[in-house]
C-alpha cells in the first residue's frame, strides 16, 4: 500500500502549514454527550467521487492525476480497492459507499459484469476483515449505461426494467455479503425529458412495483439493511420523480411503502429543489423518515449539482442540529457525496477536501450540541407556542374544539397580541455560538 | 350600471383595431366534443385583482385609475359589486371568485366584519338572481391583516387559530348562501420565516386539525362544495407548507384528508416551485386530485409571483390538454388569478387582459382537442410503452414477476434495444398544431 | 455518400407523417422584402453537436447511434466530413461552424494536431469546392483539454497562454483558408472557480492582450473575418468573464477593442444570465454590436446550458424581430448551437431537430416581418415617446435643458398624465400575428 | 428624546441574555491597522427601513409597532427625526442615509413637497449640529409615486423627466445643505416591463443626459459629493438598466461618465444578478469604481430583494476583504439597506438587527484583516501567477509577444504542467480564520 505515501499520517493535532493534512476540529475519540465524535458522525467516503472520478465536466475531459491511471479493467479496479483501504486508514474513516459499477468494470454481458463484481467484492471483503471501515451503503448504478436512457425501473422498455431488477438483486446480495448497513435508491434516470412522450402514471406504478420486489427479496435473503430513497429534483432528467422529501413521502404513502423506506438526504439536492439542507432534514425527521445523509454542498448561484465538499459551517451546524434532535442517524451516516473541484486535481486534494468536510461537520456537531445543551432555540420555541398548552389552545390540540366553539371564543376577543419572532436576534445568537464554541 | 360605458359590448366577432374589446378566438357557444366552450372553460373573474387591486408593488403605490376611487368603506364595496356584475355581463363570464375581505371592508371587530360582509353578500345575492354569473369559489383571507404575521391555522398564537376558524366558519356560510361550487384554502402565511423559531410539527398538526374542522362544519351545514388546497412554494413566507401538488398530497395522505380535498393549481405557483404548469396539472390528474385552476402565468426570469394574465399559447394548450384528459374540471373552473401590469392602469386594460386570457385558453382548448382527436401523442405513447402489454412486461404490470424471475430473464437478454424518444419531432408536431388548428 | 440514405430528400412540400423529414415552413427560395429566406436566415450547422456529440451527460455515457461509430482517429474524422457534406446537402443549409478539435483529432503534440487539422482542412476545402455550404465561422477549442483547467488566455500558467495563442494562430489561418465569414471567441474556461485563488485583474488584462494579438495577426495575414465574442454567464466555470452582452461591452470599451468585435449571441446563454434572448439581441443591436447568433433555447426551469433546438415560436419571432430591425445579420448567421436530447439518439433525430429549428425561425421571420410591415409595435412606440418630439421633451433630447430649466418647468406642471403601457393588449396582438400570419 | 427608553445604552461590553442590546464584536474605538473600527466601517442607518417601513409585503399590510404610529404628516415626520437621532446616539452610529420622501411627506405640488422638505431639513441640520452622526448620502425617491410608473429619467413622458430633474436638483441642494458625502442614484423604475412598448435606446440616452445634468448642477452649486450608481438587475421592473456593476460600467463608459461616478454596491442586488457580493465589490475595485456599500443580504433560495440584515459571516468577511484591499471605502460607508423581518415588529428588533449587522461586519473586518496580515491568499495567488514574472509570461505581460512568437514557443513545449487550484484547502483556511480570529 503506497498510493498516498507522501501524505503524512493524520494525528488529530491540528492542521498547520507544516502538516496541512491533519484534522483541526475532528477528533474521533472526543466524547460528546456520551458518544464519540466518530460514533455520532459516522463519516463515509464515496467510492465514485474519490477513486473513480476524473474531474471531467460537460465541457472538458478529466484532469485528475491518480496513481492508478496507467491501469485498465480489473487491474485498475483492484488497484482502486488497495488505494481505497489505504485512504480509509489514513483518514481513519469508519464507512464507505459504492455503486456496483464503481468497484468493478461492467462486462459485455450481465453475467460477466456479475463475475467482475464477484472478484472485487471478494477482495473488498478480505480487506474489510482487517479494516475498521465498514460499508455504509451500496447501490446499483442504473443511470450511466445507455440502456437507461429512458429510465431504469421507469423505463418504457420492459427489458430495461428486468435488467435493472437483476442488477438490484445482485446489489442486495453484495450488500448482504459485505454487511451493508443501508441500501440506497437514487433514481438518476427515473423521471422524464418531456411529458409529450411520457406515461407518468405507469412509470410511477412500475417504480413502486420495483421497490416492493426489492424489499421482498431483501427479506427473503435475510438482508436487513435500512432502505433509503435519495431525493433529487432534476438533473440528469428534466424532472425526477423523487423531487424532494415531501414528494418522496407522498409516493411512499400512496404505494404502501412508507414503513419500508427512509430518506438519504443530500444537501445539494435540497437546494436544487428550493429548500435548505436543514429543511429537508427537518421534514424527514418530523415524519420519522431521516435515514442517512449525503454530505456536500451546492453553489447557491449555480443551477446544477456541484457536489462540493461541505465547508459552510452554518450548513453543517444546522444539519447537525437536526441530526442531534433526531437522536442521531441510527444506521445511517454522513457520506461525502462530494467531489474535488476540477482544478483540484492532485491526490493531495482528496485529503484536503475530506478534511475540510470532516472538520466542518465536527464544528457543526460541537456548535449544535452546545445550542441544544443551552436550549437556546428550544426554550424560545417552547415559549413561543405556549398558548397551545392551556385554554383554547389546549382544546385545539386535544381535539376538543370545533368551528362553532372557536367562533364563540373569537367573537369575545378584544385584542390579539402577537410576539415578535425575533429572527435577527436568533441569528445573532447563532453567530455567537459559531464563533465562541470552538476555542483554540 | 355605467362603470364601463365606453367599452363596446363583446360581440365575439373578432378583435380588430376598431373593436379591440371583442374576443377573437373565444366563442362561448361553440361546441367542442358535445360541450360548449363556456361549459368546458368555466372562466372566473378574480374579484381581488380586478376590482380591488391598485397596481401597487413593494416599491410603489397604486397606479390604477378606477371609477370607484373616490368612495370609501361600504360605499366603495357596493360600487364594486355594481361594477363587478356590469363587468361580468360585458365579458359574459360564467363565474367569479372572492376572499371575504375583497367584497366588504373589515370592521374593528370580527362581529363588525361579519356584519359588513352580510350587507354585501345580500347585495351580491340579489345581483346573482338576475345574472348568469355564479360563484366558482370563495375563501377567507387569512394573510393580509397583521394578526396573521406568524400564520393563521399555523400561528404560534392560539387566539389567531381561533380567529381564523371563526373566519372560515363565516366564509363557509357565505359560500353556502351564494351557492359556491368550491371552497379554496391558500395558506398565504402558513409556513415559516426561519426554522430557528418554528415548531413545524405542531404547526402542521394544527393545520390538519383546522382542515378537519372545516370539513366537518361544511358537512354539518350542508355546504357541499368541493374543497381545494392551492399549493405555492414560497412568498410571502420563506417556505410555504403547501409547496406543490406532491407536497400537498403527502400532507393530505398523512392526515387522512386525501379523500376530502383536491387541488386548485396555479400556473405561476407551479413555475415558482420548479415545475411546469402542465406538470402540476398532470400530477394532480393521475392522482385524481385535479380540482380547479388559477389561470395566470409567471415570468420565467423573475423569482416572484407576477400573476400575469395567461398569454403563452404553449402553456394554455398543454394545460387544456391535461384538463381534457381529466374529463374536464368538474365543479372547478379557470379563475383568472391574474393582475394587469402596474403600467396597464386603465379600466380598459382589465378588458384587454381578460380577453387575451380567455382567447388564449380558447386557442389552447381547440389545439389540445385537435391533438387528442388525432391521438397525436396518445398513439406515440401507447406504442412507446407497448412492451408492458405482453411477455415479461405484462408479468411485471400484473404483479407476477419478482427479482429472481427478472434476473433469469435478464441473463438471457443478448441485446437491449431502446427507441428514440423523438422529443424534437414531437415538439415540431406541437408547433404545427398550434399554427394550423386556428384558421382565419 | 450514403450515411443518411434512408432519409428522404427535402422537397419543401411540408412535413407530414408520410414525409416527416420535409420542411413545413422554411422555403429557402421564398422572397421576403427582396431577399430570400435563405439569404436572411443564413442557417449554420454546428459540427460538434451534429457530427461529434454522443449524448453523454454528467451522469451517463453517450447514447447516440452514428454510422461512423466503428471508426477512430483520422478515419473517423474523414467519415464525419463526408457525412457532414451529405447532411448539409440533404438539409440544403448554407453554412456550418466548427472548433479545431471538432474536425480533426488532437495529436500528442501541437505540431501533430496541426498536421491532423491540415489533412482534414484540405479535405473540407475540396468538399466546399463543389458544395454550396460555406463556413460561417470557426474557432479554437480552448476548454476541453485538461491543459485549460485554469483557463486559456486567462490561465495562471503562461505556457497555457502561449499554447492557446498558437492554437488561435492556426485557427485564424484555417479560417482564412476556408473563407470563414467570422471568427468566434467563447471563453469556456475564461473565468474563475473561486476568488480566493484568482487575480482577476491580471486575467482580464491578459485576455485583452490575447484579443489584440489575434486581431493583429488576422490583419497581418489578410483574414478579414468579423470577430465575435460569445457571452455566457457561468458553466463550466462558476463565473465567466464574458457574462452577457453588457459585460462584454464594458470589457471591450475598457480595453479599446469595441470597434474590433461584435457579439455572437446565444439564446440559452441569455436566459442563464437572467435575460431574454431578445433582450441580448436588442442590447447588442442598439450598440451596433449584433454580429451573429447561436440559435438554440434553454429550459427556463433548468439551471444549466441545455442547448435545445429552438422550438419556441415566441422566441424565434422576437429574435427575428430584432434581427430584421438590425437590417439582418450581415456576415453573421443563425448557427444551431443545439443538440438533440440524449433520448433522441437516432440519426433521424438530427434531421427532425434541424427541421424544427429551421421551420421555427422561418415562422419567426414571417411573423416578425408582418409585424414590422404593419408597424404594429413601431407606431405604438413612436406615439408613446412622442413627448420627446416637441416642447420640453425636444429640448431635453437636443441637450438644451438643464436642471434649473427643468425645475422651472416642473414647478408649473399642474398634473402629469401618463398613458397605459398596454402590455396585455400588445401581447394579444402578438398572439394574433403568430396564429394568423402562417396560413395552411 | 424618549422613543427607545426601554433600550439599555450600548456599552460595548458584549451582548448577553441580560443585556441583549450590547455589541459583542463591534468596538468603535478598537484600532486596526492604524484606524478605528468606526473609521473603517463607517456604518450608516437607512432612514426608510428603520423609521418609515411598516413591515408590509405584497400579501399583507404593515405589522410594525412604532411610537410615532399615532401621528401623521409633518408631525410624524418630525417625530421620526427626533427618534432617528436618539437611535443614532444609542447605536453610536456615524452616518445615516435618506431619500427625500423618507424624511418629509410629499405635498400636493412639487412646491409644497419642497417646502415640507425644507422644514425637516432645517430640523435635521439642527440635530446634526450637536450629533456626531453625519449624512452618508441622500437621494431622490423616483419610484414610489405613480408618476414614475414608466420610469423617471427613462420615462416615455418628458414631463416626468422634467419633474424628476427638479427632484434631483432639490436633492442635490439638500445634500449640500447637510454636507452629504455622496449622492446615490438607484434607478428603481429605470428599466422596462416589456420590450414590445420600449425604446431602450432613447431611454438610455435620456438617462445619460440626466446624469450629465446632475453632475453639472452639483458642480455649479459647489456640492462635491461622490456620485454613485446602485446596480440592481430586476424588481420592481422586469429588467433594470443598471443590472450589475459590469453593465453600469459599460453604460458609464459609453456615455463619457466613467470618471464622474462610482458604484454603491448592494449585497442582495449582487445575488439577484447571479453574482456573489464579493464579486461585485471585486469588479468595482479593480476598475477603481468601488464607492460605497449597501450592507444587507438576500436569501439565496428566494428570487426577490429580501433586504435582510447581514448576518452571514462568510459574506461580511469576504466583503471586508475587498474593502480593505481597496484601501477602505473613502467617502463611502456601509449603509444598512436592510429591513427587519415582517415578524420582527418590535422597536427592540431594530436594535437587535443593527447590532447583528454591525457585529457581523466587525467580525468580518477582523477576520479579513488577519487574512491580509498573514498574506494567506495573497501569497498563494502571487505564487500561482508567478509564470508571468519571467520568461514568456513576462513578455506577454509587457506586450512583447505576438501570435508568431507564442506559436514558436508553444511548438517547443514538451509538457504543460498545471498546479492544483487548491480550492478546498483555501476554504479550510478561511474556516480556520473565521473560527480562530475572534477569541472570547
Amino acid at each position: 500500500m503506497a498510493y498516498f505515501e507522501n501524505i503524512n499520517a493524520i494525528k488529530y493535532e491540528g492542521a498547520s502549514s507544516k502538516n496541512p493534512f491533519a484534522f483541526k476540529y475532528y477528533n474521533p475519540e472526543e466524547v460528546i454527550n456520551g458518544k464519540t465524535m466518530e460514533e455520532i458522525l459516522r463519516f463515509g467516503v464515496a467510492y465514485w467521487h474519490t477513486f473513480d472520478a476524473d474531474g471531467s465536466d460537460p465541457f472538458g475531459v478529466g484532469t485528475a492525476i491518480r496513481p492508478w491511471d496507467h491501469l485498465t479493467g480489473l487491474d485498475r479496479a483492484k488497484a482502486r480497492v488497495e488505494a481505497a483501504f489505504e485512504f480509509f486508514e489514513k483518514l481513519n474513516v469508519p464507512f464507505f459507499c459504492f455503486h456496483d459499477v464503481d468497484i468493478a468494470p461492467e462486462g459485455s454481458t450481465l453475467r460477466e459484469s456479475n463475475q467482475n463484481q464477484d472478484i472485487i467484492v471478494a477482495m473488498i471483503k478480505e480487506y474489510m476483515a482487517t479494516s475498521k471501515t465498514k460499508l455504509l451503503w451500496n447501490t446499483a448504478n442504473m443511470f450511466t449505461n445507455p440502456r437507461y436512457v429512458h429510465g431504469a425501473a421507469t423505463s418504457n422498455n420492459a427489458d430495461v426494467f428486468a435488467y435493472s431488477a437483476a442488477k438490484v438483486k445482485k446489489a442486495l446480495e453484495v450488500g448482504k455479503e459485505l454487511g451493508a448497513e443501508n441500501y440506497v435508491f437514487w433514481g438518476g434516470r427515473e423521471g422524464y425529458e418531456t411529458l409529450l412522450n411520457t406515461n407518468m402514471k405507469l412509470e410511477q406504478d412500475n417504480l413502486a412495483r420495483f421497490f416492493h420486489m426489492a424489499v421482498d427479496y431483501a427479506k427473503e435473503i435475510g438482508f436487513d439493511a435500512q432502505f433509503l430513497i435519495e431525493p433529487k429534483p432534476k438533473e440528469p432528467t428534466k424532472h425526477q420523480y423523487d423531487f424532494d422529501v415531501a414528494t418522496g413521502l407522498s409516493f411512499l404513502q400512496k404505494y404502501d411503502l412508507a414503513d419500508k423506506f427512509k430518506f438519504n438526504i443530500e444537501a445539494n439536492h435540497a437546494t436544487l429543489a428550493g429548500h435548505t439542507f436543514e429543511h429537508e432534514l427537518h421534514v424527514a425527521r418530523i415524519n420519522n423518515m431521516l435515514g442517512s445523509v449525503d454530505a456536500n454542498q451546492g453553489d447557491p448561484l449555480l443551477g446544477w449539482d456541484t457536489d462540493e465538499f461541505p465547508t459552510d459551517l452554518y450548513s453543517t451546524t444546522l444539519a447537525m442540529y437536526e441530526i442531534l434532535k433526531n437522536g442521531g442517524l441510527g444506521r445511517g451516516g454522513l457520506n461525502f457525496d462530494s467531489k474535488v473541484r476540477r482544478g483540484s486535481f492532485d491526490v493531495e486534494d482528496l485529503f484536503h477536501a475530506h478534511i475540510v468536510g470532516m472538520d466542518g461537520f465536527a464544528v457543526g456537531l460541537k456548535v449544535a450540541n452546545k445550542l441544544l445543551e443551552d436550549r437556546v432555540f428550544e426554550d424560545f420555541i417552547d415559549d413561543r407556542y405556549s398558548s397551545y398548552n392551556e385554554g383554547i389552545g389546549l382544546e385545539i390540540v386535544e381535539g376538543k374544539a370545533d368551528l362553532r366553539k372557536l367562533e364563540a371564543y373569537a367573537l369575545e376577543l378584544t385584542e390579539i397580541k402577537n410576539q415578535s419572532g425575533r429572527t435577527e436576534r436568533l441569528k445573532a445568537i447563532l453567530n455567537q455560538y459559531l464563533l465562541e464554541t470552538i476555542t483554540k
